[in-house]
């Protein structure tokens, strides 16, 4: 200091179909003078871990969605936590822990500080990454899908899809806190997840779609039918799920990994459930939601996360890749299920940065 | 009297996609004597009108539903109209006008009267087409549909497909009765229907899905997408209007038409809508209902209608296809788009029958 290099991610190519990491990304690098580039009122981070979701693919696309594109040549998008390195901006003091939409670089320089949020761990137990995993966005967003739009009841059958993923494995765990007697199913892609599912989760069952007999074990599991199927795949699985949709019951459409690849016209267009015939002879209800629209809920749900996972009654796992310029890669391994629990970019190892008193 | 003659029509055969009138059906015969088979509490009830509905599709199948499939051998099962001819029954008096499951015969024979309600005409603008046309079961559901599930808001763009069709039409028709200053849009089948829904309907738009650029047209009058969707058909048309779904959209999930006769592993299997995604991008919910679920609410939608009627703010429309050995033809005729408003099959004259006093 007071220069630092901050080395960059660009989004330089929208992708048609599947992420092709040398056209989609490209590596770059600014410098940073950490007195007289931050401006009053600004600050600087530096990066410590970055989020990683299926949704980015999303953000992607040129298309109407719930927030706008990625620019072409923008650093890539993504949320982080960080510690602020340089402030001139009273609500945040050297050392703080903040998240926000850091980006995929080193240093993230804002001239507001707004967007940005000081992170307290209420608890002595709770780690840098709980706040990304178990207290986390994915952790929210689970938490509102399964209270919100789910609404669960006591003695539901519930099936999550993804359940090993970040988001999956709260909102199975989250609807065990929430309705009593509830039977939790989960839906992962490897005998592994599975077990982890339910040895170290407290999931009732889980079920490998890989296995060619899933849609078998499905029925098995499901006598009286689901009441709740919390989705983050669509595809095959969103299709059987409704095919065995109980009486009133509710799909909560959280994401389509399966789908997010997908592009009209090419090899793999995308398919919807030809089942969704069921939520009218069932009366069921399919809704989708974005978690950025609870805000202001967001201290509730994190009261609550926190809580519970001080209790044990909720874990977070966390699949951690060192390293920034791994970034690319570890975002495709998302859509190869190579993550178990929320996927991470560990950028900067905390033990070396300066902390503020929590 | 007291011997009649009971022309049927039986439902014969499951089809397993499109109905073949010789294969599923079968006429049949019986004899009833007014006096001997009618027991203690039981009525005979002469059939003046049959209702088709798309639905009667659905309980040819063999499959779990909201109502139980009909029976190999049974007489096919139909909504009616008729006037009670005998009756041991003391709610019912020779000549009251009455509605049940009727089925596809000349008589009914009830052995205790439940399920039949005697049907009052409020206004005597009110025909009895109308009591199963604007009052009818498919008014209900439209009414149902649109102020439940739709829930519109002023101000709503509305869509309706199988907008020229019995609940279609009464659906955009009674969301202009629910909500201010809505665009009701409706999409049927040709030039003709559309014009109607148009010049006689107060529709605002309709739009001809046959013509090439239908869903040019569905852009060019949604500039500010879909708030609400009212699915009669499922398929291409449900595909389109939720790739057009505004934030927070709804799609009340009425009937599939376009599905009805297809079948898994066919030249015709179902189909699901892709666009299904933007329910989460546009936090959309997309929902199913049955209008059974509401009897308790039957007085409440049949008073509202019934002054809507009379004051001229809803029309029905009706197609009547006279004699009962036509009924499986007219079924068909749905699913050809033929009728335009309620389909219905004349079975005996009105003017020939007993009555009794409204």
């Amino acid at each position: 200091m007071p220069t630092v290099t901050n080395n960059q991610i660009l989004f330089v190519q929208r992708p048609a179909g599947h992420i092709e990491i040398e056209k989609t990304f490209k590596a770059s690098r600014t410098t940073i003078d950490t007195e007289k580039d931050v401006p009053n009122g600004g600050i600087l981070v530096q990066n410590l871990l970055l989020s990683l979701d299926p949704a980015m693919r999303g953000w992607m696309n040129d298309a109407r969605s719930y927030i706008a594109p990625i620019k072409i040549g923008d650093v890539m998008r993504g949320g982080g936590i960080g510690r602020v390195v340089a402030s001139k901006n009273p609500k945040f003091k050297v050392g703080d822990l903040v998240e926000g939409m850091f980006c995929w670089q080193e240093y993230f320089l804002s001239p507001d500080g707004k967007g940005i949020s000081v992170l307290r761990l209420p608890h002595p137990k709770l780690r840098i990454e709980d706040a990304m995993g178990s207290l986390g966005m994915t952790a929210l967003t689970a938490y509102f899908g399964i209270l919100d739009v789910g609404r669960p009841k006591d003695g539901d059958v519930i099936v999550v899809s993804g359940a090993a993923g970040a988001t999956g494995m709260m909102a199975g765990q989250i609807a065990k806190c929430l309705a009593k007697n509830v039977t939790v199913i989960g839906i992962a892609g490897s005998d592994d997840k599975c077990k982890i599912l339910v040895d170290e989760l407290g999931f009732d069952k889980a079920i490998n779609y890989k296995s060619p007999d899933w849609r078998q074990k499905l029925k098995e599991y499901t006598p009286k039918f689901i009441d709740l199927y919390f989705d983050n795949t669509g595809g095959p699985i969103l299709e059987e799920c409704l095919r065995r949709i109980a009486t009133y019951g509710r799909v909560v459409l959280c994401g389509a990994i399966s789908q997010y690849n997908s592009a009209p016209g090419s090899s793999t267009p995308p398919v919807g459930p030809a089942s969704y015939i069921n939520l009218i002879t069932q009366r069921g209800r399919m809704e989708g939601f974005i978690v950025f629209d609870y805000q202001k809920r967001y201290p509730e749900a994190y009261a609550k996360l926190s809580q519970w996972v001080v209790e044990g009654k909720i874990e977070g796992k966390e699949t951690v890749v060192k390293g920034l310029p791994n970034a690319p890669e570890a975002l495709l391994a998302l859509f190869d299920g190579k993550n178990i629990g929320k996927m991470m970019v560990q950028v900067a190892d905390d033990s070396q940065m300066p902390k503020a008193k929590l």
